[in-house]
């Protein structure tokens, strides 16, 4: 169980899922909640029951399938209609009956809100907090309190503000966790307001937005003026500019500041954590987040590349491997001879000065043609097994291809390629239907090598990008294509480059169809 | 002219161009140097002339391509080599040549990187400090000083560092922009560095990068602290986590701590400036970016969206149309009721009531496909004319169409398209070759119809720009294609989205010939 002084509170599955595009079955937030189990985090808010029916459900499922090693459920829930009483409201029987140990009330605590919004008095405002926080108490539930839009309410009225706080604390409510709803805080002001609740004898806490770009600094600011309850989601989901990322306030609080907020072979997990989280919300990861991005550690550059050799602490702030992640060497149009032997290092190969001198004068006159290795690793190792080797070997030599794409008389679209090919003595001919030329060419190459090569039947074009580049000088623009392809066991990304765009595809398609059979173990 | 008395300095065609994937042809930097002058902001750092010959291009062609009305050009550069005279040394000179009234060194201000990367001594970098800044002042041009891993500098050798800066500013450089290169400081500890550091008699800006997430917090702090002068980059862009997003803190700067960084009018174009950027980068746009995210004032429905209604301060930290941005869900520029009318009217037409309704909603439809009518007026201007029609009237109804794209067996690469088509009662069938698919379907088009509309010889395809656009919930990805053409007097856009890359393309060019046989006078 976690320590209980300080605590990491997740509402991904709540104020996370308020993220336009965001949509998560019951079986994703199951899925989702051991995920942020393993983390280490201390509660995980898990919806709205009574409220949302998807979150009924949850709750329900999580009794029996919902198996937490570490954390503790929280459902979040509104304090009692004016008027009503808490035993009779049936919103705040839906949290008793949630069964978790946990209940998040919100409630107002800005005077405007409770007037305009709620429509009622100050006075039942604070009546409505004390009833229901003192009422699930009583039922034997711990009580957290979300003071919504607490710090423009503190603006508005800092007395009401403040009493908010005290009647819910006085009621029984554990933490009162201090919202920023609007995200509009700057850290300075948010950290003033701050030490005066946490001067009041209730514990606070804090839920910061990303509105003005804080919402990490908010929260080590709220930390540092007393709280000790943080909330945020996984990978700053939520709604506008999302909530306070959770990985990166615990990366930043146990990496920088000494807090002890997660085991750290949990905290080494983080990066796993967070990608495998994004492939059951579907958005799309963002590569530049702080410590679990693929790109967090990426290092471009010739300027730095040299120094990084001599000692990695001198360009990074922390050991990618205390969040699991790793540092990746960008070759670029700056690159220098350093980059490209660390990047040959990292790939398994031991360069010579000559095929480094030979492979550098390679890769730059590529990159001045429109190419780029950064973004194809896979391409890269193919021109320096090339360079190495002296040679181009591959396991196919290609004749011809053709591409055919129509809007027939009767309104069909049809796309067929066919590939005349060289391999193992044979000539094979081979077409292909798609929708689209590239998957159509992509068929017919496996159609033509799945005989020969059946590993083929593995491969799979996962990812297809495209830029046309423009010309310098009057020459004309070009296009350069980036194929990522899978194998069902790992990924790789080819370059092709072109005036035509299909002809730039099938560069990429081919490289990524050589080094799928390189990886499987096939010699050329 | 930018007030001198506080910098808005942006790095984004420098350190932003490190970001992975991010490579900018001369053409799109000048592009992007355009858009930042309309923001106003102070400075703009072009590249590093010399080191890179994609820069050198840059500030060549910038000193007759670039009219700025606001910002003046820096060139980035480091001291001279160790050893060598600043007067001797080429890249130095190069930054001499570059014609720019201001030159950004960046010079070592931690002991370790001094030893262990420069490979000389303390003492000489001084010197190389103090001879580049000296030479270059005394050659005319404007100098500041990046002082690279200032921070981690000032940690391990306080009284180094602040050497470094002493130094610099004594030889003439009027800024010493403090960088946290690594970006791993938090921004309590910073702000105390930069007190100490504005406590010598030099001018402090700061420049910092995203690692822990608090790249603007510590911006901001810096600012509090002392420093006059902010670096960042559009949209955040960088390396590894980006450098601080120059939006987000000049509109925190502005809106919420009153300075006048740059032109209210030009804070209400941000939101479509950051845009523009993204569109010439083709980075995929972060929908969540504070102020300007296409998320980032989208209410959810239910528990906000009945007391927006009410009063949308409650709701919103700031208006959003302060940053020209607005508050709802998916929907662009174009599809609310008073922008439609306002194209609309500005197109020439006057729309009822019910032709709005339709407009609007077709235009929600088909931006909920892909489609994006923001940088395709003229595929907007069809779909009105469409709607007020209530048909659609075209010059010419398609059959069919058929393009070949191959790489023939002696090595030839062919790309031939045929369309039959019906225009004025004939049908017409007509081939063309071109140097890819769609051109090979623009030279088709034109010879097919030349006979009956002579204007088309005029026309021309200039542009051409794709995107893959991701599906959402399990649907397969479609493209998204915006061409652009010229008939000599003016250019139009249009768009065109499908999975097949061909159609999409097919789409754009239909409608693009459409509207210039429009534009030439002819009814359909």
């Amino acid at each position: 169980m976690a320590d209980d002084r300080f605590h990491v509170y997740d509402t991904t599955l709540r104020d996370g899922a308020q993220q336009e595009g965001l949509n998560l079955t019951v079986a994703d937030k199951l899925a989702v909640a051991r995920h942020l189990d393993g983390l280490g985090v201390g509660f995980i808010e898990g919806g709205w029951p009574g409220a949302n029916p998807k979150d009924t459900e949850f709750f329900r499922q999580a009794r029996t399938e919902l198996d937490l090693k570490h954390a503790q459920l929280a459902a979040f829930g509104a304090t009692r209609r004016a008027g009503v009483r808490a035993a009779d409201d049936p919103l705040v029987a839906a949290l008793r009956e949630s069964g978790v140990p946990v209940v998040t009330l919100v409630a107002k605590s800005h005077d405007r809100h409770v007037e305009l919004a709620l429509r009622t008095t100050l006075q039942e405002n604070l009546a409505m907090i004390r009833d229901t926080v003192s009422h699930l108490r009583a039922e034997g539930q711990r009580v957290f309190l979300d003071a919504e839009h607490f710090f423009d309410g503190y603006k508005s009225n800092p007395a009401y503000a403040l009493e908010v706080i005290k009647t819910a604390a006085e009621a029984g409510a554990d933490v009162i966790a201090l919202c920023d709803t609007n995200g509009g805080m700057l850290p300075e002001e948010l950290a003033e307001i701050v030490l005066d609740a946490a001067g009041t004898s209730a514990r606070v806490g804090i839920h910061c937005h990303d509105d003005t770009g804080c919402a990490v600094a908010n929260t080590l600011a709220a930390v540092k003026a007393g709280a000790t309850h943080v909330q945020g989601c996984a990978n700053g989901y939520g709604e506008r500019s999302g909530n306070a990322n959770l990985f990166t306030v615990v990366a930043n609080l146990q990496l920088k500041r000494g807090f002890d907020l997660v085991p750290p072979d949990a905290l080494a997990d983080m990066t796993r954590v967070a990608h495998a989280i994004t492939e059951v919300t579907n958005v799309t990861p963002n590569s530049h987040a702080p410590y679990v991005g693929t790109s967090a550690f990426a290092h471009k550059a010739g300027l730095h590349a040299s120094a990084i050799k001599v000692d990695p602490n001198l360009y990074q702030h922390i050991d990618p491997a205390a969040v699991g992640n790793d540092m990746r060497m960008l070759v670029s149009d700056m690159a220098g001879r350093a980059s490209v032997e660390l990047k040959g290092r990292e790939l398994g190969y031991e360069l010579t000065p000559e095929h480094t001198r030979t492979l550098v004068d390679r890769v730059k006159d590529l990159e001045s043609k429109g190419f780029t290795f950064e973004a194809a690793d896979a391409s890269f190792e193919l021109l320096l097994r090339d360079t190495v080797q002296g040679e181009r070997k591959r396991h196919f030599e290609v004749e011809s291809w053709r591409v055919i794409v129509e809007r027939t008389k009767g309104g069909d679209l049809v796309s067929e390629a066919t590939v005349k090919l060289h391999a193992k003595g044979e000539r094979i001919v081979a077409t292909g239907e798609g929708n689209g030329p590239v998957n159509a060419l992509d068929k017919a190459v496996r159609q033509g090598l799945e005989q020969l090569y059946p590993e083929l039947a593995r491969l799979e074009l996962v990812d297809y990008k495209v830029r046309i580049l423009e010309g310098t000088h009057g020459t004309d623009a070009v296009t350069r294509v980036l194929i990522t392809s899978s194998d069902d066991l790992a990924e790789w990304a080819t370059v092709g480059v072109a005036e035509n765009i299909i002809d730039a595809s099938w560069q990429a398609l081919e490289q990524a169809v050589t080094y799928g059979l390189l990886r499987a173990g096939r010699e050329c």
